[in-house]
């Protein structure tokens, strides 16, 4: 797996090539470090030529390590500025390994304003014009793809808002039951992928590409014995796959930290109405599924599939933060509401968690009525539709909150938080503050990490750690979701044999968690040379202001204590 | 002239200090930027009980020099989130100079939502309900202030736009015929004002402070050297008082650099019905006044009184910069809907120049045509009713832009530029993308500065020169105009000279130019601790990729030949 393919928007070429040795070890989100900070200007026009698309497997994506088929997304980001490493399901990662592929990188931008579709074959990739398909959004168009191109393909697209160049746009990527419900969801990477005017990637056929081991017996005996561990965990093994993420909802309600009403509580009244608990009880009686695996690899099955009232396919990974910000968050109570704006979102390809917190700050600013789920999905369809406050809100929380004159905006670097108020839990408040991807939970979110969430102390060695180990599981591939088991540092051990028998050489706990530190390094290196600051490494002002109701906690880690955070 | 009155919106108290001596040299923007680096977190919210007003004349405001009446106000901007002196005319600091007040400077923000007036006279402040001036505009305000406290008094005030919390709302400040005319404009301090809720500052009576001199005599004599020098000078003395501001429409124009259609062009086919020339000739037949002093304090007389056709008073200071960007830079030919737009601002305290250049994005994302005069009038009436699209307007012009989903916001640092097309005068796009202010012209604008404007050979150091230059100026409290002179370095000593016999000690070029240097110093620091680094310092993407019809010249100084313009 080291053919790097380059497609060339400017003359719509394609070049592949062999990656030298010194990518062995850059994979996913640590490959995109690399490329983003040696080839893309750091102060370009995100939507410009000069940013680069870089879509990739991990570094295990060629192995059957637990997990291990997530794909990251990268570029510049147009939401917030930064680097951006969007992680997502699916089944295109997997689809890659077999072509041997590393990663994809496109690059430039074609002067005409005509679309194309990449298919994508072993070693060869077409660049066909899409006029057929643009408008489309992402369940049409995977319909139409899968009947011009045949059932078994993998699929990355856009839908109306990438084409559009919605900064809280996504890349879709087919699930293994085809559909286009998984996301590289933050950052607005969709508008990227829409700036180079390719509205998706196909990949036809499976290629022969088997990955290759410098011990591959020890690999599997160390590989069995972490998969045996992921699936004995408590929250891998068994919280997870009995309801999902959405287990959370009744947990963080709870624990007063559940984002309501525009973040102005921590607990919402209804919570039982929106909570995993629910969710199952519908979807048993709908014949809904609550197993099921996001990406080829996965053996956690997490994620669900989700019926309406008819029993009717309706969508797919209805996730935590998603009910969160779309429920608690909007005061919207009817799961089936929420399950519907998942289903919008992933189909005109806009971030579930930027569109909660954007209908979140439409709400603050009086636009529609907290709890009106009815208006909610009316915001959406003037999305869909593209009208003037559709756009709006599709350049994200942040622009919209501004123009709507918010004074509460939920955000960080530009990019909308997740479904966990940080003012109760800290830990992940520093993640939120000081990742270099903006506001983000996947980077290093503490819940469930000792000591008390609320307490600043700890908080942030807590989150320093986390995000060193969310960077190398991206790198890896695998979901981060299988990183519970490293409460145990014998199950690090287990993962650091993994890599010297996939790449050898000696490798240990500290090497390993090299790779994280190398790849938050060099994403802090783009991010100084794009103009950030320490400065910009702080939540929105009310944080630290207002309390938050029930607990009384605000946000108190100061400035100075954030800026330990990363310290490389 | 050492009294500086703190008033505390916390708790409604005025407090009156004398100034230590250190304060002797600080005036005016370098008094601004010593208060705000020493007094204010350069994180906090700009529309937060933290940030404060300052309002403060400069070290010359109680001299004879020539244009010595000019007004300092500033704050950290909610427009840039830099720091901000935006500088005024007007009878305000004439006004204060004879109460002896150094500055006013407000601080915290009231629990409660009422309004207040703060009454001044002599060392007394008075702070009165406001409810029934609440909702004013500032032309009915004024009258309304007048009728209450007596035609005399002097007045600071915002309208509906600073009441709303707008970002690119003005301070208005009486002109002397008591009109609101003159604008603190640029970077939405209204807004400021607005949030500690003072609806107005209303000077009464005339004080009997009179200004003290280290030599008197030696004092009147430079100054009367000078100012025989201003009134000789070929633009001071002759250019402006014939046609004021206006006379470079056409200037501008000829040289290819008058925004025209949002930057989209440097010259506009109907230039010569929004001159200074055509201006004349109208006011002429309508009885409107073409040589106006905009202060208290002005020997130029550049500013004008405007006329309807039915010579009715309409508005006053119709300046280059209102007609340029609300004129070519809208496609809007006439010179009379130029006019209304120009009192329409004055009238709710908005920026004319943020004001132009957002009405350019909206015609640019096509939400107007180009050159709809009646549909740019229906936008500001949106902003004056406050709907959704109004506010979306306050927001400024980046926060618009953005929200339309447009790509070519001509914007530094979240501030409109000025019209000069920075292409094709290079030395003052040195300036809008390294001052620190945003985009800004008054912070040193090279038109008519030596050499090829569209070269960018010298560039940096003309704007560097020019901005110690401004910097001082408006430290003095002196009209910039009164600085054309500087061009023969003897006219500079005459100044220090001035310095001198003002304040004694020893001043020669280097230290007068000195406290120019130190109040940039000072803003660079509040703008380093607030998070702006070089990476912030250039001008938008499409001026360096976009050439500019005709001429052909992009924005070609380098990020790194930038990064040399202010090393202190």
């Amino acid at each position: 797996m080291n053919k790097i393919m380059r497609i060339n928007m400017n003359d719509a070429t394609v070049h592949c090539q062999e990656a030298d040795e010194s990518y062995e070890l850059s994979g996913g989100r640590g490959f995109i470090a690399r490329i983003l900070t040696e080839e893309v200007p750091a102060l370009c026009d995100p939507l410009g030529p000069e940013n680069k698309l870089i879509i990739c497997p991990g570094l295990f994506g060629d192995t059957p390590a637990p997990c291990h088929g997530r794909l990251s997304v990268g570029g510049k980001s147009p939401l917030t500025g930064t680097i951006k490493e969007a992680n997502a399901g699916g089944t295109f990662a997997k689809r890659m390994v077999s072509l041997g592929l590393k990663a994809l990188i496109v690059e430039g931008q074609p002067s005409s304003q005509e679309w194309s579709i990449v298919v994508l074959s072993n070693d060869a990739a077409e660049i066909i014009p899409a006029a057929k398909y643009t408008g489309m959004n992402n369940y049409q168009l995977t319909d139409a793809l899968r009947t011009e191109f045949g059932s078994t393909v993998s699929i990355a697209s856009i839908g109306c808002a990438g084409e559009r160049g919605y900064r809280n746009s996504t890349i879709q990527i087919t699930d293994p039951d085809g559909r286009p419900s998984r996301a590289a969801a933050r950052g607005g990477l969709g508008s990227v992928m829409g700036s180079k005017r390719i509205k998706a990637f196909v990949i036809k056929g499976n290629g022969e590409y088997k990955g290759e081991y410098h011990d591959r017996a020890a690999f599997l005996e160390n590989n069995r014995l972490y998969t045996k561990e992921v699936l004995a965990n408590h929250i891998s093994g068994q919280g997870l796959p009995a309801l999902g993420t959405a287990v959370l909802v009744n947990m963080t309600n709870a624990m007063g930290i559940l984002p309501t009403n525009n973040f102005r509580q921590g607990q919402f009244e209804h919570a039982e109405e929106i909570s995993g608990e629910r969710i199952a009880e519908l979807q048993s009686a709908r014949n809904g599924i609550m197993k099921h695996a996001c990406h080829a690899g996965c053996i956690i099955y997490c994620s669900n599939v989700i019926n309406d009232a008819e029993g009717n396919y309706l969508t797919s990974g209805l996730e935590y933060e998603t009910i969160g910000l779309n429920g608690a968050n909007c005061g919207i109570r009817d799961i089936d509401v929420v399950a519907q704006i998942d289903r919008i979102c992933d189909d005109l390809g806009i971030d579930t968690m930027e569109t909660g917190c954007t209908i979140g700050v439409c709400m603050e600013a009086g636009k529609i009525a907290f709890g009106d789920g009815a208006a909610a999905l009316q915001l959406l369809q003037e999305m869909k539709e593209g009208s003037e406050f559709g756009l709006l809100m599709g350049q994200g929380t942040e622009v919209a909150g501004k123009a709507l004159g918010v004074k509460r905006i939920p955000t960080v670097k530009g990019q909308a938080i997740a479904a966990y108020d940080p003012r109760g839990l800290k830990g992940t408040g520093v993640t939120y503050a000081t990742s270099p991807m903006g506001g983000d939970h996947t980077a290093g979110n503490a819940l469930g990490m000792p000591g008390d969430p609320g307490d600043k102390a700890d908080k942030v060695e807590i989150s320093r750690n986390l995000q060193v180990a969310m960077a190398l599981m991206d790198s890896l591939g695998i979901c981060i979701f299988a990183s519970f088991v490293f409460e145990n540092p014998a199950n690090i051990a287990l993962l650091a044999n993994m890599m010297g028998a996939k790449f050898g050489g000696e490798w240990d706990i500290p090497k390993l968690m090299g790779l994280g530190v190398q790849a938050l390094a060099m994403e802090k290196k783009f991010n100084k040379e794009a103009g950030f600051t320490a400065k910009d490494d702080r939540l929105p002002e009310f944080m630290y202001s207002e309390a938050l109701p029930g607990s009384g906690l605000v946000f108190d880690i100061t400035d100075a204590e954030l800026a330990g955070t990363l310290p490389f």
